[in-house]
C-alpha cells in the first residue's frame, strides 16, 4: 500500500510541476468526469473530438453526446450547431470546432442556453510563422522554429518533432485557427525543393486531422533560383509552366496545401516590377497554378520605396488602382496600420478601399515593437480597436472587420493572419502571457466582434483556474485584477513608448527600447526615426494633413476632414497626421509638451501598478508561472521608464520645456542611452545577404 | 569703444564661465568695494589677508580694518577678536582666520554686532590624504592625487603643481584647517627618502603662508626597508636612532613639520607588535624622536583581527589597557564608528573611555560607503550626530565633542582628522556638492558646536550666491529647497543603503553599490556582509547584547543598559545591537520587515524628491553646475532603486514575508543583480602586494 501511495503522490506531483512551465497552455489537464460520445462517423478528426471531450468533459456526469456531421444551411463553413449535448457540423472539423467550444463553455462557466449556431468570421484564420530553414525565427523572442532545424540532420522527422507538431496543432484548433504558414515571408527558396517539400508534408500530416492546413512563403525568384530559367517574369511561358509543375509536385505530396504567401517587391525581396509586371500580374500567375488544386495566394501589400515623401501613402496608391485587376484566389493581405506594426497606428486606409479585391487583415501576435517577450502586452485591445475601427466606405458602420469578412463586398475567400510568436520555449511564447495574444488573435479570428473582455475572462479562466468553478475569492482576487492588467496593458504600452500617434521612434537594432535619436548620416531616412516624428523648435510629429503629405486624403469621408483638422483629429492620433506645435493645447487644456510627459510618465506607472497587482495575486497561482511573470514585470518597468527617459529628454531638446514638475524626473541620462543603443552591434547593411534575419517586414 | 566692449564682454564671460566649473568652490569672486587695511606687521600670511580683505570685501565702502597681533588670555590658539572692522589675533594665522570670517560674515548677511572672541575647538584640523606615491588616491573619487604624480618627471615640482597647493591651501585656511597627511595611510615607505621629502618640503612652503602644516603617514617597517637595520622594534637603539636621525633630517627641510600618521598592525601593515612591544611602545618611540621639534604621532586605533568574534569590539580591546601609557604628543587616531566609516554607527566606544590619552576623531569627507561622488550626500549631518553623542563617560553632558575637545579630560593636544575628498577634477571633489563635505569638515573641526543647518546654509550662500544679498525669491526657491535637501540627504542614504543599524552589506569590489549577498567560500568572515547583518530564518541583525558578543558592555551606563533591551535600544541602532526577529514589533506598530521595507522605499522617494527640488532651481544655477548635478542625481535614483531592490530581495529569502502592497515593487532581479556583482573584477587577495590601492583602512 505504501509504495502505491508513494506512487500515485509522486505521478500527481510531476503531472503537476508539468502543468506549471506552461506548457498546457490554456489547454490543462482537468479532471473529467465521465461521458458518453456517439458519432455515426470515425476519422482521425472525430477520434481527437471524442478524446477531447472524454478528457475533459465537466458537464453532466455520464452524458451522452452526439456528434452529427450534416449539412446545414445556417452553418457556414467550419461553423456548427451546439447544445449541452449536441454539435452538428458541415464536417469533422466543424464538430471538433463544436467541442472546444463546448468543453470551453463549461470550463468558463458560461451556460448554453439553448441551441446555438456558431459560425466562423473568416474562412482562413491562418499563422504566419517567420521562421527560417536553419531554425531561426525572425522577430522571434520565444526561442528556434518548432518547424525548422539548423542541425545536419534538419529534415529527418523525429516522434519529438511529430508529438509537437500535433501540441500545436491542437492548440490551434481549440480556438478555431485552421492555417499555417510554415516559413519566413523573407522566404529562402529551397523550401520549394523535394527534400523540404517531404518536411512540409510531414508537418501537414500531423496537422491535418486538427483542421489546420499548411502553406508556404514563395520567392519570386524561385523559378530562376531552383528552376534554372533565365527570367522570373510572370507572363513568360517557361515560368507559368515551372510554377504549375510546382503546385502539382506540391499537392501530390500534400492534397490540402493551403498556398501561398509572397513578399514581392518589398524591402529587396524579388517581385513581378522587376520585369515590369505588376503585382497583379505577378499574382495571378501564380494564382493560376494553384487553382487547379483550390489553392490561394496571399499576396502582401507591404511595399513601399525610400524615394517616396510618405511611407504611409505608399501601399494604397500602388494596390488600389490594381482594384478588379485580381484572380478570385488572390487575396491580398494588408497590415492593420499603414506603417509597420507599431503600438498604436489608425487603420490602414486599403480596407474597404478596394472594394472588388479579397482583402485580409495581417496583425503580428509576435511582439516586434511592444516589448518582444518581455513585456506583458494583451493585443486583443489593439486587434479590437483595429477591427472596429469604421472606414465609412460603404457608409457609416463599414468596420475593417465587415471590409474584410465578406459581409459588405463580395470576396470568393475571407482570411485573417497574425504572425506568430511561437518557438520551442517550453511556454511556447516566452512570457506566459503572450499565449494570451495567440489565444485573442484565433478567438477574433473566429468572431471578429468578440471582446477583448471576454477573450481575456476565458483565457485567465482557462489558465490559471484550479478548479471548473473556482470561488468568488479567486474572482475577486484574481480573475478581476489581472483581466484589468491585460485590458490596460495595450494603452499602457502606448503611454511609455509612443503615446499620441506618435510613431516608429524605437531602437533601430532590436526594435525594443527607444531611439529617437537614431539616424546615422547614410542610412535610408524611411528606416531612421526622426523620418517619423519630425521633431523640430516648432512642434512634434508626421504633417499628414493637405498642407503636408496628404495622406489625410486616402481616408474615406468624414475621416479625412476629421483627421485632417487639428481640432478634430482623436488626439491618439494627432501626431501621426498632424506637426503639432508644442505648445498646442490638448484637450486637458494641458500644452502637447506637457501632455506628452504625462503620458509617458503615466505608462510607467501602470507598469509599475501592474507589478503591484500580480504580486497580489502570489497565493492564487503556482510559483513557477508566478516568479516568471513577476520577473518579467521587474524588466518591463525598468524598461518603460528608459522610454519615459529617452524619448522625454530627447524631445526636450527641441521642446526647450520643463517636464512638469509634479512628474518624476528621469533618472538616465539622455547621452548615456544614446552611447548604449549605438554601441550595440548595428544591423546588417539593408541588402546585405544577412538581411533575412533582421529585417522589418 | 567698439573694441574696448567686446574686450569687456569677453573678460566677463570668460571669468563667469570659469566660475561655473566649480574650481573656486566657495570662494567665488565677488564685486568687492574698495577697503583700507591696517596691520603693522607684514608677513606673507598678512599679505594675504590684506589682498583677501581688498579682493572680497562687502563692507561699507572706504571702511579701514585694523589687523592687530597681541596676545590675549581670550584667545585661543588660532583664535582672533573681531568686530565689524577689527581683527585681534595671537599670530598672524589668526588673523587670517579672522578675515576668513569677517568676509564670510558679509556675504552670507550674519550680522556681527559686538566684537566677538572666536575660538578654534581643536588645536589641530587635519585633512588625511590617502594619497598614492604614483598618483592614485584610495578610496579617492574625484581623479588622481594633487601632491603625486606616476609620470617620470613625477617629482619636478611645477609652477602649475605650486599654484594648485596654493588654491588648496586657501580653501583650507578660509574654512580653518591647519593640517595635511599629504600620502596614503596605506603607507609606501618611498615618502621618507630625500627624493620625496624635497617634494613635501616644496608643498610645504606653498602651505605654510596659509597655516597648513604637512605630515606624513609613516610607514613602520621603514628602518628596515630604507634604513637596512635588521629589525624595527621599537626598543631596538638603532631603530630608535633611525627615527631620530630621520627626524632630524625632515625638519631641517621643513622647520614646523606636523608629524607621523601611523597604520600599525592593522590590515597587514607592520607594527610593533611584530616584536611582541605594545602599541605605545611604538607610538611612543617615534613620538620620542618627534619631541624635540614639537611635532606629533597620530597613532590609529582601526585594528581588528579574523579570529575575533566581533570586530566592533577590538579596537576599545586593544587600547584601552594602554590608557596612561602614552607619550604626551602621541594622540590616538579613532575612526567615529567602532566598524569602518558606514552610512550609520553608533560612536565609537573609545571616546572617553581613554581618560588618560589625547584622542581625535576620524571621519571620512571621500563618501567611500556613502555614494563615491555621485551621490549627493551632505555629511555634516553625521558628524554632528557623532559629535554630540553623549558617552556618559564624565556624566551626562560628556558628548564626544567634549570628549576630544580638551573641555573633560587632559589632553595635551586636541586633534580632528577628515579623510579628504579632493582630487585633481576641476571641481576638487567629483561632485558639486561633495565640497560642502570638505567645507563642513572644516567647519565643525573649528567649531564642534556648529549646527549642520548653519553650514548648509553658509555653504549654499557662498557657493551659488551671485550677489551677496540675494533676494526673497532665490533664498525662498533656492536656499530653503536646496538646503532642505543636503540636511536630508544623508538619512536618505541610510534608508536607501543600510537603515534600521544595518551596516557593511555594500558590494565587496567598489563599496558603492548593495552586497548583502557576498561571501566567497575562502573569504574572511569578518570581511563578508553576511558576518554583519546575520539575517536567518528567525531574524537580522548582530546580537552584541549580553546574550551575543556584549559590545554593549563597552558603552558607559545608561547606554549599555539602553543598548542592551531591544525594547529601549533606539531604532536607528536596532540592528547593530540586536538580531531582531523578522515580526518583532516596531514602535510604528510595524513588524520589523515591513519598516525596512518602507524604509528602504522611502530612501528611493526622497532621492526622487531631490531630483525635483534640483529641477526647479534650474533657473537660479548655471548651467554647467545645474546639468552635472542633475546628471548625479539621475544616477543616485537608478542606485537607490538598487540598493532597495537588492537588499529587500536578499533579505526578503530570509523573512519569507511578503513587501507591503503599498510600497513600489522591485525592478531588479536579484539573480541578475548578484550575477553583476560578481562578475566584476574581484578585489585582489587580502594580502597580495596591490593591497594599497584597495583596502579598507
Amino acid at each position: 500500500m505504501k509504495i502505491f501511495s508513494r506512487t500515485v503522490v509522486l505521478l500527481f506531483l510531476s503531472a503537476y510541476m508539468y502543468a506549471e512551465n506552461g506548457h498546457d497552455l490554456w489547454l490543462r489537464n482537468k479532471n473529467a468526469v465521465s461521458v458518453n460520445v456517439v458519432c455515426a462517423k470515425n476519422t482521425a478528426t472525430i477520434a481527437i473530438a471524442k478524446q477531447e471531450l472524454q478528457q475533459d468533459w465537466q458537464g453532466a456526469p455520464n452524458a451522452s453526446v452526439v456528434l452529427t456531421i450534416k449539412p446545414d444551411k445556417a452553418i457556414k463553413g467550419d461553423g456548427f450547431r451546439l447544445s449541452q449535448t449536441t454539435i452538428q457540423a458541415n464536417s469533422d472539423y466543424g464538430v471538433l470546432y463544436g467541442v472546444y467550444e463546448l468543453l470551453r463553455r463549461q470550463q468558463t462557466g458560461e451556460e448554453i442556453t439553448a441551441a446555438e449556431v456558431v459560425n466562423p468570421s473568416y474562412e482562413r484564420r491562418v499563422l504566419d510563422h517567420w521562421d527560417n530553414q536553419n531554425g531561426t525565427i525572425e522577430r522571434g523572442y520565444a526561442g528556434r522554429s518548432i518547424f525548422w532545424r539548423s542541425t545536419k540532420d534538419s529534415l529527418v522527422v523525429t516522434e519529438a518533432d511529430k508529438k509537437l507538431w500535433r501540441e500545436y496543432a491542437r492548440a490551434n484548433a481549440s480556438v478555431g485557427i485552421n492555417g499555417s504558414v510554415l516559413n519566413n515571408v523573407n522566404a529562402n527558396v529551397d523550401v520549394l525543393t523535394i527534400d523540404y517539400l517531404k518536411r512540409v508534408k510531414a508537418i501537414a500530416d500531423e496537422l491535418r486531422p486538427y483542421g489546420v492546413k499548411v502553406y508556404l512563403s514563395a520567392k519570386f525568384s524561385a523559378p530562376s533560383q531552383i528552376g534554372g530559367i533565365k527570367t522570373c517574369d510572370p507572363l513568360d511561358p517557361e515560368v507559368i509552366k515551372w510554377w504549375k509543375d510546382k503546385a502539382k509536385e506540391i499537392y501530390r505530396l500534400i492534397p490540402d496545401f493551403g498556398g501561398f504567401l509572397v513578399k514581392a517587391n518589398s524591402e529587396g525581396q524579388p517581385g513581378p516590377q522587376d520585369y515590369k509586371r505588376t503585382h497583379a500580374e505577378g499574382a495571378n500567375m501564380m494564382a493560376d497554378a494553384l487553382k487547379p488544386y483550390g489553392g490561394i495566394v496571399m499576396w502582401r501589400a507591404f511595399v513601399y520605396s525610400a524615394s517616396d515623401n510618405d511611407r504611409a501613402k505608399q501601399a494604397y496608391e500602388e494596390f488600389v488602382p490594381l482594384d478588379g485587376q485580381f484572380r478570385d484566389n488572390v487575396i491580398i493581405q494588408v497590415k492593420n496600420g499603414p506603417i509597420d506594426f507599431q503600438p498604436r497606428e489608425p487603420f490602414s486606409p486599403l480596407f474597404g478601399a478596394m472594394k472588388k479585391t479579397s482583402l485580409m487583415p495581417e496583425v503580428q501576435i509576435t511582439q516586434e515593437y511592444l516589448g518582444h517577450s518581455t513585456h506583458l502586452v494583451f493585443l486583443s485591445t489593439m486587434w479590437e480597436e483595429f477591427l472596429k475601427s469604421d472606414t465609412y466606405q460603404a457608409g457609416e458602420g463599414s468596420t475593417v472587420a465587415r471590409c474584410t469578412d465578406g459581409s459588405l463586398f463580395p470576396q470568393k475567400h475571407t482570411a485573417i493572419a497574425g504572425v506568430a510568436n511561437i518557438g520551442l520555449d517550453v511556454n511556447w511564447c516566452g512570457h506566459h502571457f503572450a499565449q494570451s495574444n495567440w489565444y485573442a488573435f484565433g478567438r477574433l479570428a473566429w468572431n471578429n466582434s468578440l471582446t477583448s473582455e471576454q477573450i481575456a475572462a476565458e483565457w485567465i479562466k482557462l489558465t490559471f483556474q484550479q478548479h471548473a468553478s473556482e470561488s468568488s475569492d479567486w474572482q475577486a482576487n484574481f480573475l478581476t485584477p489581472v483581466k484589468q492588467m491585460m485590458l490596460e496593458s495595450r494603452e499602457a504600452a502606448v503611454s511609455y513608448m509612443m503615446p499620441l500617434g506618435l510613431h516608429h521612434i524605437m531602437s533601430a537594432n532590436e526594435h525594443y527600447g527607444p531611439g529617437p535619436w537614431w539616424a546615422p548620416k547614410k542610412m535610408r531616412k524611411d528606416w531612421t526615426p526622426p523620418y517619423y516624428h519630425q521633431a523640430d523648435s516648432i512642434g512634434v510629429g508626421f504633417n499628414r494633413t493637405h498642407t503636408g503629405s496628404n495622406a489625410v486624403a486616402q481616408y474615406h469621408e468624414p475621416l479625412y476632414s476629421q483627421f485632417d483638422n487639428i481640432e478634430t483629429c482623436p488626439e491618439t492620433y494627432l501626431l501621426w497626421f498632424h506637426h503639432a506645435a508644442w505648445n498646442h493645447q490638448m484637450k486637458s487644456g494641458r500644452t502637447l509638451w506637457s501632455e506628452l510627459c504625462y503620458h509617458y510618465d503615466r505608462g510607467v506607472q501602470q507598469v509599475r501598478q501592474f507589478q503591484k497587482i500580480w504580486d497580489k495575486t502570489e497565493s492564487y497561482v503556482d510559483a513557477e508561472r508566478f516568479l516568471q511573470v513577476q520577473s518579467k514585470l521587474r524588466s518591463q518597468s525598468r524598461n518603460a521608464q528608459l522610454w519615459k527617459d529617452g524619448c522625454l529628454l530627447y524631445f526636450q531638446q527641441f521642446s526647450k520645456m520643463p517636464i512638469p514638475y509634479d512628474i518624476e524626473r528621469p533618472v538616465n541620462d539622455l547621452e548615456e542611452m544614446i552611447k548604449n543603443d549605438t554601441r550595440r552591434p548595428q544591423r546588417p547593411a539593408a541588402f546585405s545577404s544577412n538581411r533575412q534575419l533582421n529585417q522589418a517586414h
